[in-house]
This record gives structure tokens, C-alpha cells and sequence, in this order.
């Protein structure tokens, strides 16, 4: 059995997609993969709600500004003011491809261990009680030691 | 013989430069090398000239929207409206640096193999005859099985 | 001991810090660490003062256009106009998160080894003299030589 780890920095709906289908083909492989959600790709674990946390002014902005959850992504290129995001989904449902929302839920179904990057999460004033649930918190030490071990590592 | 794999996501002239780059070191040094081109880097495999097929609206306007081939690819950064790219690209000319086109052709004339990405053609309607040839078609599954053969495995 | 590469393609703020917080962490987990700054992380390797060098037009043009040091490096997303940038800047700062050049310094003390493209320098019509000391210049057959004794490379 092999293993792969990828790390989520962006939050970007097509870098997102291109992750997701890497980890769920590798998973359904019966590989081991782990993906660690960094910088912007950290706004595709929130919980697509408003939860209620004492925050700083600045941390509240950040909240704010940034986007909650997968549903809220939007592609790197062609957004359009939303118009090419909406075409592309719209697309991709057409052809039964899946959605993020559903990639994200079917990676974990298969076990891929999804991993917020701490730091991250500190500097962006995120909760753990903004994330969703049956994801695991950890460093860029942690990264390190599972990185070590897999073959297939990516940024992506 | 060491063995490498390239997965292309981006379409842009810098990002696929870097891209064809080590490609064609890696293959100068005697390595494999396998190259995945998907979402926006497909745009790389098409052919510059307009190709007649049946399409729906939809896939019709993603194709005109999306550049046909390396010529079209622009920087992903300071692309200025075009002068940015231009002078990019004139400076490359000036300075004997190979041309995005050159790099591709040379690459698979030492033997890289260039992969299309079966879902992303899918998704973006884009058909086998629009593409450049010599080239295979393949899924996650068939990108995996190389990487975890491959010792160096870049997501550009 | 591991060995790990990176390839610092992208100037950004964001791209540029996480992987310097990866080559950090893993220099002090005992690793060997190699990074390649090319294209425009490149830029990042610059002195931040101005350098007089005898150039050509263009190359004065490009060197004038593209941020000098990592005190310039911007936000990739959400910059606008400087105030987002600042405002992340700013936070970090009060998090106690290292800055930039900090996070640069510290890696050099470390043992990183970074590496300047030579082929960036050409392009972009960069000099010795114009960037940091202790630094190496290298091309992409070294790149590839080392990135085949590393396991876990990253394009970033």
C-alpha cells in the first residue's frame, strides 16, 4: 500500500477539484492519503454556516472576507464575476462529474485523512468550531513525517 | 534510470515554461518522463487552428473562450493586456531561451510522454481531434500508477 | 536524514511563505534542504536596495517592474491595493508568526541551501550582484540531481 499526501493551499475551486480527484482516485486505489488544508485552502473546512466565536476586530474582517466552504469556491481563471464559476459547475453536473462538496464528503467516506494546518488556522483567526467535523488539527512537522513516508507529495 | 511525472494544471506561459523545462532536462538526462495535462494546462495539447466538430452551445463556448495551443498560453503575472507577454516572449527570442512551442516539440521528441487528461476533455468538450498528435489519454488512476513508480512528482 | 527540494516558482507572499515555513521545519527536524528560486521567485532573492549594474533597456525594464526582496512580495489573492497584504502583514506580526525575511534569514542559518536559476537570472536579466549573499546558482540539471536523492519535492 502506498502513500500519498497533498497539501491544500488553495482555495481555488479547480486547484481544489484537481485535489480532491487526485486523493479520491489514490484512496479508491486503497492507498493511504492524507491531505493537509493550509493558507486559503483552510476556508474549504468551514462549515458553510455562521457559527457564533469571540473574535478581534481583525480576525472577524478575515472571517468575513474569506470564504465558507467548498460551495463558496471559485475558479482561479474565467470567474467572470461569478458567471464562468456558475457555467463551469453547471457544466461539470451536466456531465456527472462530482461536485466539490461531494468529492470532499466522498474522500472522507474513503478514509482520507483530512488535516488543518494549525498555524493557519491561528493566523487567520479560525476555531476549531468553524471547521467541519472528523478532520484532525496538526503542524508542518506532522506534514513532514507523513510526507517522509509517502511517494506521491504534492502542493497543490 | 530515474522516472518522472508532471502533472500540468495550469495553462500559463510561465507555469508550463517551468513545466517543459525540467521535462526536457530530466529527459536529457536519460530519465522517463511522463507529463499530465489537465484543466487549464489541456489548452496546451490543442491545436493551434480552429477544428470542426459537432458540439453543444455550451462546450462551443467554453472552446472559444479557452486559448488553442502554447502560441496562446500568456503569463500569469504582469500579462499587461498582452505587452507583458509580448515582451516576455521577446526577450526569451533575444536571449536563445527554446519558445513555449519549441519546448513541447523537443520534449516529445526525447520521448516525454504527454498525457491528456480523459475527465478534463469531458468536462470541457474538447475532443481527441482537437488535440495535437502523438500524444495518449489516460485518467487519475493511470497518473497514479506512474507517480508512484516516479521518484520526482511535480503538481505545476 | 531526509533530504527535501523545493522549487520557489512563485514570488507571491503567501506561495512564498509556506515554503519557507516547510523548508524551516524540516532543516530543524535534521533534513537536508535544497531550494530553487526561479522565475519570480527569483525576485525574492534580491538585494532590496538598487544595485548598479550595466543592462540593457529591457532588462532594466523587467528589473524595475518585478519587486526586489521579500519585503515586496504580495499577497497572491486579496492584495487590494496593498491593504489586504498589509492587514495580513499586520496580524501575523501581533500572532508572532515570522515575517518573510525573517523566515528566510532563519532558514539560512539553518543550512538551506538556496539556489538561484540561472536561466531565470538570463531571462529576467538579473545579476550576482543584485542578489543576497550566500546563495548558489545552479541550473536544472542540478535541480533534478538532487531532487532525485530528496522524497519529498514540492513545487510551490
Amino acid at each position: 500500500m502506498a502513500k500519498n499526501t497533498l497539501i491544500v493551499f488553495s482555495g481555488d475551486l479547480d486547484r481544489a477539484m484537481a485535489a480532491m480527484i487526485i486523493a479520491n482516485g489514490s484512496a479508491a486505489m486503497g492507498n493511504e492519503v492524507t491531505m493537509f488544508y493550509t493558507f486559503w485552502g483552510l476556508n474549504l473546512l468551514r462549515k458553510p454556516e455562521k457559527v457564533k466565536v469571540e473574535k478581534t476586530f481583525m480576525d472577524k474582517m478575515f472571517g468575513r472576507m474569506m470564504p465558507r466552504g467548498p460551495e463558496k469556491a471559485k475558479l482561479s481563471k474565467m470567474h467572470m464575476g461569478g458567471m464562468g464559476t456558475r457555467m463551469m459547475k453547471n457544466t461539470m453536473t451536466k456531465k456527472n462529474v462530482q461536485t466539490l462538496p461531494q468529492l470532499m464528503e466522498s474522500a472522507q467516506a474513503l478514509g482520507v485523512k483530512m488535516v488543518a494546518c494549525t498555524m493557519s488556522m491561528d493566523v487567520m483567526g479560525i476555531t476549531k468550531e468553524e471547521l467541519i467535523d472528523d478532520i484532525e488539527y496538526a503542524g508542518v512537522a506532522s506534514y513532514l513525517a507523513e510526507a517522509d513516508e509517502g511517494n506521491v507529495n504534492l502542493f497543490v
